[in-house]
């Protein structure tokens, strides 16, 4: 059997204008052939409703996974989700379980929950979420095409959660905890929990937001019991 | 009058499994939009001829200019020649120009010029050679498709041979000078050069290869006779 194969299409102007470099693209590189998937082909395109359908359209024919990434956030070019229905043939609106997850985290930092950060709770029908430990707004699955953010940090939290459901391990379990410290002051402990939960995984993604400092750490693993415990320890060493 | 369109496909394994990380595609991004030219999309491909040639015909349908890297070396997973070819209709043979280039590149090391070094002479049909004042080899443009090395310091010599011939500029004539010094112990009179020489572009690009280190400076300008002028105090400072 051969393995799996794979796209990426990174969306953005600012890529192909050169003001921004990528590094989504070398990033899932490195992650998929870890993970024995083949990268075929990866693509970078305008944020134009048109060019993301065809290229979606094109690679999602050809490959078993195409990843994407960036234009899923709250201002007007954000297309990249109505792209997205439009390459499926689906309808797209506000999602409740998209919309509590947003709700709660502006919420928990005091700030307001705007019309234009509400616009990332429009998800397309039929579409999985996936998490987004660093900054709550959820990318989403749709058959094989896996929409996720272009912050890289955001990016590569997400490609944690999904890359396990597709190499064929078990489903992992998640949770997340935050701890309003940096990671240079938690390093030493969370190194201690990864030695001790050694059958889980413990990814740590600093955030930096409305001046706000702090790390989301999120604990994956197919034990749901052990899962638990680990993030209970958390909590006890830093209390919410 | 809207700007000029263009895309580039980088080519090879070695990106796609996340070993080399790709910089020519964000280096052509940033020359681009400073020449006003629009970089519309881009494309990683593997070293596989149908995917070449794939890409290649869809892209030059699609924008004006359509710029390549990577797969013109000696070995044998170099195949963007014989791709070119494929996708334009047309043959594909050693051209006289280019291997007097390469044997008189190889001849001036004291470099044996092996079968496969003669391979990178194979140009197809009506192309034209684009100078590689690094390494020798040629690229060559066939139509509006621009076909370029892969090696950072190559691919950037090379941009700068093309784009003035498609921003619509007067086409820039120039010379290259061979120094056998590293580009820190040349700096000096480099500046000096370009401060007496400003209407010319001076470029230098460093080379190491087999042992020699050395930089190849290459003078461009629309006056023939003050790029001859400049080269002449270049060999006059530093003999061949």
């Amino acid at each position: 059997m051969s393995n799996p194969s794979a796209a990426i299409i990174v969306i953005g102007d600012e890529i192909l204008s050169g003001r921004t470099r990528d590094s989504n693209m070398h990033f899932l590189a490195r992650a998929l052939t870890r993970a024995g998937i083949d990268l075929r082909e990866a693509r970078v395109v305008a944020d134009r409703s048109g060019d993301i359908v065809a290229a979606v359209n094109e690679t999602r024919a050809r490959v078993d996974h195409v990843f994407t990434s960036g234009g899923i956030g709250p201002t007007h070019d954000d297309i990249t989700a109505d792209a997205i229905a439009a390459a499926f043939g689906v309808g797209i609106g506000e999602r409740a379980d998209a919309l509590a997850i947003l709700a709660a985290h502006y919420a928990s930092r005091g700030s307001d929950f705007t019309d234009a950060r509400r616009r990332m709770a429009r998800i397309p029908e039929g579409a999985r979420l996936i998490e987004n430990p660093v900054s709550a707004a959820p990318g989403f699955s749709l058959g094989n095409v896996h929409v996720m953010a272009g912050v890289p940090s955001v990016f590569e939290a997400m490609v944690a959660s999904v890359l396990p459901g597709i190499t064929g391990g078990r489903p992992l379990l998640s949770q997340t905890w935050r701890i309003l410290r940096g990671e240079g002051e938690i390093a030493g402990e969370l190194g201690r929990l990864a030695d001790d939960y050694a059958d889980l995984s413990i990814g740590s993604y600093p955030f930096h937001r409305e001046g706000i400092f702090g790390t989301s750490v999120v604990v994956r693993g197919e034990n749901g019991p052990r899962v638990a415990e680990a993030v209970a320890r958390l909590a006890a060493l830093y209390p919410a």
